[in-house]
């Protein structure tokens, strides 16, 4: 934007695809942002000839593939985002309050004013893992008919990009929140893990289960830098208390 | 369905593609259709070779495009429809009252108990021309960036048939979350306040204010019975550390 306009609340999200397999479906991504008004894509470990069909399906989008960053993991390409979306298509294996993309979009575009939104999509057969799903803050599926359920991956970019582009649209109130970083809370998950553990509730073996959802719950709030605060300055009382028994 | 079930509204949709040029475009938007919840696909002049890239696309939806209706023109393939809806990239030549896809949606979806409904599409470079969009009985355009309005051909069908799979399913839905009540959430409150006075992290005499952003944080999460129970035993675990020194 020129002339000292504030840029679009939609600069402010990223879409993020892990191990894409198909070039053809990140060139279709790149066509879908475009139409949708956003710009910034990143790549974790894209395949490796990711230009050749994908330019052809970005149909005039090449820009956007131009300037995308790839990443090696998804805990590099989240460094510094503020709100981190997952997509998941089996919604039955996890929690039950996953959200629409439309509730999801509601809620997050008033965000957008001051915070970084990335929303991420896994690969074509199996969808993100259980490891980088617990790295995202909220998960959200699309609806679709429970016995052909899987959506082909732009598709599924195509409808969630279309829900924040509506919900932009809409003119959402903008919200003053400035959201703690993804850093920021995952040295909270470090910090509550250990806690965890030093006070027996987690178990030394297998704490993934429990940490999973204690991080959709926490993930869910919303959290501030100062409600990290004041959350791991209850830990660090929790670990006063240990230590001087 | 089975036993007697009325069918579900979706079987009264039909989509109609019109002069398609790229039987893979064909192949997407089966496996849309699928994932939605539709069954009835009519082709309106298809490109001779249409069942080639078409069915490596459907992905598993070929039982769409072997059923596919082929019509000579709109005229033919509306043929006993109640309502027809046209999809439309260029709404600003047209009536200002174009719908979006979800207004259209609501307002169509209670019709379908009693009336079949057929979705236009056009071609992937013109879309609808002005003599087919006068077939039409309403027209719907999907919002997209000014500058790259210009949707792939099965992304569009997505947008479309996603906006009517969530209107009816909108009829029905009951939330599956289990929200914890409150008096659940006060006996937690009670709880962690009960826990946090006694390792010293808040103090004796003022922990309102505290406890006040710790209850925002939780609300916004919305707890379920599960949650609460996994918090409350971290609590307990607290205690027996304390106890225990």
């Amino acid at each position: 934007m020129t002339n000292g306009m504030p840029p679009p609340p939609l600069n402010n999200i990223s879409i993020i695809l892990v191990g894409t397999r198909t070039p053809a479906n990140i060139g279709a991504t790149a066509r879908c942002m475009m139409n949708m008004g956003m710009k910034r894509l990143v790549l974790v470990n894209p395949p490796q000839d990711k230009n050749n069909d994908a330019s052809k399906l970005a149909a005039g989008a090449d820009e956007i593939l131009e300037k995308a960053v790839v990443a090696a993991s998804l805990a590099d390409a989240i460094t510094g985002q503020h709100l981190v979306v997952g997509t998941s298509r089996h919604p039955g294996r996890l929690r039950k309050n996953i959200r629409t993309p439309h509730d999801a979009a509601e809620a997050i575009v008033p965000l957008l004013a001051k915070n970084s939104v990335a929303v991420v999509f896994g690969n074509e057969v199996n969808g993100l893992d259980m490891r980088d799903l617990s790295l995202c803050h909220e998960i959200i599926a699309i609806p679709s008919s429970p016995s052909f359920p899987s959506l082909n991956l732009s598709h599924a970019v195509m409808v969630v990009a279309y829900e924040f582009f509506c919900a932009v649209a809409a003119g959402s109130r903008p919200s003053a929140a400035k959201l703690a970083s993804a850093d920021e809370l995952e040295d909270f998950y470090r910090h509550l893990q250990e806690t965890l553990l030093a006070i027996g509730f987690l178990e030394q073996g297998h704490p993934e289960r429990i940490m999973f959802s204690l991080r959709q719950m926490f993930g869910r709030s919303r959290l501030e830098g100062r409600d990290v605060k004041i959350l791991r300055g209850i830990l660090s009382s929790v670990e006063r208390t240990r230590m001087n028994r």
